[in-house]
């Protein structure tokens, strides 16, 4: 067997773990799930699981990074759009806003389990970090290019502005979980959050006074 | 004993557990307290706990009904102070936000932690939803003050304003807890969250053409 076949082999074990991984997190949260339950949703052998992964946290670790790598190729794939950046936004915040309507069926309420969890063994700061900067750097793309062609004239730094989105996101997301769309209301949420931006990046010149920012 | 004295004498040793609990939960998190904990910390006999608390939930739910008392009589105190509801809503803001940045100090990991962990046995969203509406009712006095006194023309219900503004403090909380100041910047997170409230309510008649709103 040649080298690549081997290594593509590797990566759809690699890959059926990941997804029988996923539902079983999906189901029980981050520290309801044992290793044996992966090994038993897989339908690997435990040898089989255990040449990949040591332990429910690398698992959950991957899971995390290759739900991040979806978030930047959408947002990639947006600023790569032929439209203006500010419709580039507004589509943004749809889609991510979409997503968190059904965030039941999804794994953000393991993910927020799993930072309280390992942030109390003080390992976590490194991780969310490299997650933070690498979402704003994805949407600084995004908001230079509306700065750059003279759609966007922002009140606030790229980098702050970019945290408050995400910051929003969480808080809705995060209330999501818990409450459910009928008290939250993602769509209203969404607008208002597309009202901010609209006045943070004082989008194609808002003629507000610049006392009134 | 007359039952007044019962009474006083009952409250303050549940506010002794009270309070030894909640540091335990501060270091501890949620699941890592147990009620031995609290007996121990406390420096009360088992008995002695176990008579005003049967489980470390129980001890929880008055520790964070006892956290939005606080906030309740913080809004309160606000908006019956004599000044206008807009330097009101920016105090407030400003308290708040102050609070978050000493989180690491306070309770807010565990609260977190608790709701997601009892979330997955189903219990949660009565409580959570009379915690929301609570909080709702709070700023609605306050906001609907500079409605009444021409202050304040929003262009959002103002249910929702209140929930966009406690969706952003919990999402920048809950990045404060991981993150830390130095990643947050808390004071310029706040910054954005009053643009935003000054544009959703139109303070003062922002004379922004309705259009760009």
């Amino acid at each position: 067997m040649s080298p690549r076949v081997t290594d593509k082999y590797k990566e759809q074990k690699k890959q059926r773990i990941l997804e029988a991984a996923k539902s079983v997190f999906i189901r029980n949260g981050y520290r309801g799930v044992t290793m044996k339950d992966v090994v038993d949703a897989s339908g690997l052998s435990r040898g089989g699981v255990y040449l990949y992964f040591s332990n429910t946290e690398e698992i959950f670790s991957s899971l995390i990074e290759a739900s991040d790598d979806n978030y930047s190729l959408l947002i990639n794939q947006i600023s790569n759009d032929k439209k203006t950046a500010w419709e580039g936004v507004v589509q943004l915040i749809e889609i991510v806003m979409n997503n968190i309507v059904s965030i039941e069926e999804g794994l953000a309420a393991a993910i927020y389990e799993y930072f309280l969890v390992v942030n109390r063994k003080g390992q976590v700061r490194e991780l969310l970090m490299r997650r933070l900067y690498r979402a704003i750097d994805s949407l600084r793309v995004l908001l230079n290019h509306g700065i750059e062609n003279g759609e966007f004239h922002p009140v606030f730094s790229i980098d702050e502005i970019s945290k408050f989105l995400l910051f929003v996101m969480d808080g809705v997301s995060i209330n999501m979980i818990h409450l459910g769309e009928e008290n939250v209301n993602v769509k209203k949420q969404a607008d208002q959050l597309i009202l901010y931006l609209q006045k943070a990046l004082q989008v194609n010149g808002c003629d507000c006074p610049a006392k009134n920012i």
